[in-house]
């Protein structure tokens, strides 16, 4: 009997394991999560701390149970603390500081990523939280029922600020946004992160764009705020969400070559340069089906894909990971912005010779009613005519996100 | 300067008028409209029964100006009574009863579908109608408005018939809906049939299947309803939406070759049997990209796309019509049903070895707030594996229509 072990219990470990043991019920498989909540939605964690998810269970994708009942060994609260490639074993610290030796023949890292800490002084004070992960989030629900909070500044103004920005007002905080570039959202164009700001003005957001946080200090019950351009606030809590970087200390402890970003450089089959070692989510490069060049793109459902591949491969397949188009969604109250494939500047710099082009349209017939307009952004190859990338902006009823993007997520026994 | 004469003023003529004049603005385009509304949408009919567009000139996709801004000679309220193929002439009647003879070098046949006259006795009192074109609309809008009606008897539980008791629901009527099949809307399975029948009857509308309608008697100031199953029903109002066929009286005294049901039969350049006659729309067969063969399926999509592929053919180009997946969606109060491709029945018939699952998804994260579920069925086939249809429902949050069809329409000028 062979055994696999996967370090991370997140979207790419769950994934690996579960293939695994469906293609393969003879393989044992190992699964090390260094906390708790296997398997749990840090997508959900803005949801949780709006209120709109009242119990943090309900961020689990599957129960321990499921989970188990599928085979798996969890270690809970375990963490794997050195790998030996040559002799196929992992040293792993239980929640009792005890060492344990696993042997392996074959291993999924799923290692996962980790908030990016920018060069802000007091990053630690109390009342200053980065977000990525379920622990991060209880600090901040205790933080929020503990004082007296009634105002956020929130650093970063990406998918995590805003959906924080979201969930904060919904909670009822006075919330202001701080983003060092000329716009939010910059995963889009400009002209569509416009919209973004004045969807959260008009929720009451203040939004201050061009601003680098350079210090948190602590005075009276309060937190100065201050940046460049002379900038300075006031508030009762920080909240920062500048991107996540790659968690690659066992990788690198390893020897295992990294690439984009410091990610692991993967092969299409998720092995990495080591033998018998594969990778997957938030932690490797990833594939990108139009430029068909490595990037880091780290997304929930990535994570989930690449962990299926390397899942299926490290029980004996040769599967390829079949990339990713980089779709993304993000509601940001009421206003959904997608967009899938690559912009004016990433076509150009792929290579490309981009022409973007943008127009309004209906979602429904213009006389239906409640028909409303959509914004669309097209970005084509003037050389060869191929679509390259699509960005979109709408009301939550026009339907946007699946215009884009048409997945569905299917509604297992437990109906949860 | 050639001339382009087209016979019909809704999807298909209008496209292919339009698509002829963008690409060879030195032909003169002439376009035949037997009433006043060139390129109305007849789609839009029981959003202005139902009071929701209260203007009937909204349901304009184009006002008169636009259509002949663009270079195109508007006959309206002319009828083409014959053509001459030989002599390549087209004879007309104006609305004072006068004829003139057209010559045209190409012509394109639009003349479109009407409802179908079922085998009822009664189809021609007062209080009893048909629901096809703008004019049958607003005799149903003028008995409505001059009669003290409170409940309508609609025959026919398809997508008109649906809509129908949607609106005349909104309208404040009480709606009674009588399909000859087992479940409504036979256009999806019986599954989804009967939660598109719990919608309709969790807002009031009485459903009756399996009762074909015989006879209408008008008693007093009511209309008395009669059918198989001694089914009797007293109603203010009868609407009949039992289908529509094929308008080929012009194409019949031709000689044009017709096909399935009736329906003109034409290649896929939208060519007629007949040399330098084109045709499109409700009048014709369309070529399924599924079965890569010919069916009879009329709807407004597939109108505008054949009329465009007609109009570009007829200034010179050999353009293919790509065919349709039958991609169609309705909205039944607040129930939205989409299908594309084939479903069970028509895979077998068009010789394929179908199997179809049913599932329950969820639209989101189920974790998610307000996350609903969606059913979904899959029809695809046992030998090659091949996806051939899908059918869905869910609630209009669920976005069901877009995950069955992403299509959107440009917001013009005019931005109505």
């Amino acid at each position: 009997m062979s055994h696999l072990v996967i370090v991370g219990g997140s979207d790419a470990g769950i994934s690996a394991a579960l293939r695994s043991r469906e293609l393969d019920s003879s393989t044992q498989v190992t699964l090390i999560v260094e906390d708790a909540f296997p398997n749990y939605s840090i997508c959900g964690l803005p949801f949780y701390l709006s209120g709109e998810v009242p119990d943090y269970h309900q961020l689990a994708h599957r129960t321990h149970a499921e989970i188990t009942d599928a085979g798996i060994d969890l270690l809970l609260e375990h963490t794997a603390q050195a790998i030996d490639p040559s002799e196929h074993q992992v040293t792993v610290v239980d929640g009792a500081k005890q060492l344990h030796q696993l042997s392996y023949d074959r291993l999924v890292l799923a290692t996962g990523a980790r908030s990016r800490r920018p060069h802000i002084e007091g990053l630690d004070l109390p009342g200053v939280f980065l977000l990525h992960s379920m622990e991060d989030s209880f600090q901040i629900q205790h933080y929020l029922t503990s004082h007296p909070v009634r105002s956020v500044l929130i650093v970063g103004g990406g998918y995590i600020g805003l959906e924080m920005a979201d969930a904060l007002t919904l909670r009822g905080l006075a919330v202001t946004l701080v983003e060092h570039g000329k716009s939010v959202l910059k995963t889009v164009d400009p002209s569509l992160g416009a919209l973004v700001r004045s969807e959260l003005e008009r929720h009451g957001v203040v939004v201050h764009t061009g601003i680098g946080v350079q210090q948190i200090v602590p005075d009276e019950a309060e937190l100065c705020v201050s940046g460049t351009g002379a900038y300075g606030a006031r508030t009762d809590l920080v909240v920062v969400a500048v991107g996540v970087e790659p968690r690659t200390e066992l990788a690198q402890a390893l020897g295992i070559e990294l690439g984009t970003q410091g990610a692991m450089r993967v092969s299409r089959t998720m092995a990495t340069s080591i033998p018998d070692i594969f990778a997957a989510g938030d932690c490797v490069e990833t594939w990108h089906r139009v430029t068909a060049r490595s990037t880091y793109l780290p997304l929930g459902t990535t994570a989930h894909k690449q962990g299926r591949i390397a899942g299926e491969n490290a029980v004996g397949s040769e599967r390829l990971f079949a990339g990713t188009l980089g779709t993304q969604v993000v509601k940001v109250f009421d206003l959904v912005i997608a967009r899938t494939g690559l912009d004016d500047q990433e076509a150009y710099v792929a290579g490309f010779d981009p022409l973007t082009v943008s127009e309004t349209y209906w979602d429904h017939k213009m006389y239906y009613p409640g028909a409303q307009s959509v914004q669309i952004r097209l970005t084509g190859d003037r050389t060869t005519g191929r679509l390259l990338g699509a960005q979109m902006a709408g009301a939550v009823q026009t339907e946007v996100a699946k215009r884009i993007y048409t997945g569905t997520r299917k509604v297992d026994r437990s109906m949860r």
